[in-house]
């Protein structure tokens, strides 16, 4: 174990999540305490803030606040969707980061976010070898897509599913109120993984959720969706659809943009238009002639922390604090991923994973997770994601509100 | 006081809530212990139940699931929306309600919905009396609403605006996590009325809500709406709307129905249509040129019982419990009204409210509540409406997911 002194970073990046915060809090109160690092900093707007010098002093941040985190959903120091060029084509961003991690004598990076952002540690850690800067850079795990390869789950995930598989048995009872029938169509995110909209699989589960579940696993096709809405239709007179946003046919065209002859037309004779839930509702309202409700989770699935799984709250802020401990320990140029110990009993472990591994492949369901008519999934998947979403985060609550995070941002100088 | 010996019945009519089953609980637990009431029924789908012969024996019912109805969201007998004619102009539907109460000598039946429910208790305790069947009839509120005539406040209200405030927190942090410019757009419900709309204002009270807020109490004009986004927009970069389903201009007419030269065309040539939100967000989008995300908070904001208010949930399981009261009193025609004690702690009473009345008029924010420039409420709306929200339902989890209420709906028999 070699000793580096200097300062820490932490940056967030990619979209929000309900528990992206609880690795925030994991990683600051982790690196405060650790004696080699001189400093912790925050960059304001992922890599966006280490670009533009807009760096945040994370000693300035009263403890209480810091330990709200834990409960407070999105990126409290701000996201940045931005993907770093090959720094071998162009390295005028990479010159600026590491002139600006000269200025703060920053030698821990810990990057926050899905596989974009393993891509972005893996292009930082690769240019400060090139030029010989020493800088310990690690990822921190976070997608409610759960898509990063070879982490059994990631952080975000059990929350946004526990979210999508609550509100689903809700609306089940919702819909199934009036002896009329009714088609529901629940459009879920996951562009080319369908881990979050087969949570809602654990609401049927439970007897209360879709009869339908279409994942971008497989390839979509109308015909088949109608004739399945149509056949549970006729029996039963209610049909709950769950969707993932990315479905798409066999030639990779998704619902939205999908042949605009088939799709629904309104009474004055223009193309009805939106996400996968509205144009399948259309399509249906068009061929049944049935009463169709299309609901788009939307953003409230990536930031439900009213929510949100104590497991997972628990296990983002260990993959900061792990991430934090390995770096002091010497490690740089992975992320933090958790595995599963064998058995019956939930138990997760932490593990390293090379960044430059999980920057560029995805992790989906597996087929054999998917029943024989890719419709929905089976026990396999239930499993699996039941232990997820488990425990009830200890969200604090002032005057019927959450008490969020309110962080004081004071610009580091020195 | 009077006894009445005879059976009672319970129903649940109009769109669900909450806490309709709280209601529900707590006509039914206390009819049941109540001597003079020989059996307690429940009704299939509101009115329909009593015209089709539905009729369950609510004795049958585990008393633990009965329990649980005060946590279990939408309505566990089934709802309806079904109006009766006047009993002079076709009295066909009245003969076979009679028949049914005569067959299970039904002497008192709770009507729980909202104003249209109070408008069937009112017809039904009038033909009732005019052929000299006696039979004490009572409503129940009900409404996310929050639109019924006299009373302070309805129970579903409170939750549904607990639902609403924490969501719109929750995006307000998500939304402004980028540094790049949005509009956020919500629809919240309320057709004449914007109390759900306005609850909104508690996020924004909180630090992190809509800047802008639209009820249905004012006329709505788009060049009006547009000047104001853009303005908070040119300063901020970013500007979440809270808008409510009903708004319509000075002729009445809904933003979806507003002249379609106005809207937004896509790159095809073809018209946007949806719901309020996703015109508005069309419009932005051709006017000011910038990203936009319209989002309807659709079904949950009336089933999320995961987010219910306690304060809610109990004043709902008390005006069931009160309307029976009342009923064994000897009272009959009223609906079970809330009204807040004097002074600055809040304390809910019950009051009786004439269905007559009740049937007929809706219950609007007042003109002095909402802002000067009509796009917000101010701390009348907040003083009023934050006692509403407080305190979490105590909702029983088993595996990370709600226990609802299964009801056994055994078929009555006499």
């Amino acid at each position: 174990m070699s000793e580096l002194k200097g300062a820490a970073i932490f940056a967030q990046s990619g979209g929000p999540t309900p528990v992206i915060n609880a690795s925030a809090a994991g990683v600051i109160t982790e690196a405060l305490k650790a004696g080699p690092i001189t400093h912790v900093y925050g960059s304001a707007h992922g890599i966006k803030g280490m670009l533009d010098d807009v760096i945040y002093d994370m000693s300035k941040e009263d403890k209480r606040e810091l330990e709200l985190l834990r409960t407070t959903p999105s990126s409290a120091l701000g996201s940045a969707r931005y993907k770093l060029k090959h720094f071998e084509d162009n390295d005028a961003d990479y010159i600026k980061i590491l002139k600006l991690f000269r200025k703060y004598n920053i030698r821990y990076m810990f990057f926050n976010g899905g596989n974009d952002s393993m891509d972005t540690c893996n292009k930082v850690g690769a240019y400060f070898k090139s030029v010989g800067y020493e800088c310990r850079v690690m990822g921190v795990p976070k997608t409610v897509d759960n898509d990063l390869w070879d982490s059994d789950h990631c952080p975000g995930f059990g929350s946004a599913a526990k979210y999508v598989s609550t509100a689903c048995m809700e609306i089940a009872l919702d819909a199934k109120v009036y002896d009329t029938g009714m088609v529901i169509i629940l459009e879920i995110m996951g562009r080319n993984a369908g881990w979050l909209t087969a949570s809602s699989a654990l609401a049927s589960y439970k007897g209360l959720g879709p009869d339908l579940i279409y994942l971008p696993e497989l390839p979509f096709s109308i015909g088949k969706f109608l004739e399945e809405v149509e056949s549970i239709y006729n029996a039963t007179g209610n049909v709950i659809v769950a969707v993932s946003e990315g479905v798409r046919d066999e030639k990779g065209v998704y619902v939205p943009e999908m042949n605009y002859q088939m799709l629904a037309q309104d009474s004055f004779g223009h193309t009805q238009l939106g996400g996968a839930a509205s144009v399948l509702g259309s399509i249906i309202k068009q061929h049944m002639k049935v009463k169709v409700r299309p609901i788009e989770f939307s953003l409230l699935q990536r930031c439900a922390a009213h929510c949100a799984s104590k497991t997972d709250a628990d296990e983002a802020f260990l993959a900061g604090q792990t991430a934090v401990r390995h770096a002091l320990e010497g490690k740089s140029g992975y992320m933090v991923g958790f595995e599963r110990a064998p058995g019956g009993e939930y138990i997760c472990n932490t593990k390293l994973l090379d960044v430059s591994v999980v920057a560029n492949k995805e992790k989906k369901i597996p087929r054999e997770w998917i029943n024989e008519a890719g419709n929905g999934v089976n026990q396999h998947y239930i499993d699996y994601a039941l232990p997820l979403i488990k425990g009830e985060s200890n969200i604090v609550i002032e005057n019927g509100l959450p008490r969020f995070a309110k962080l004081k941002k004071v610009r580091a100088v020195v």
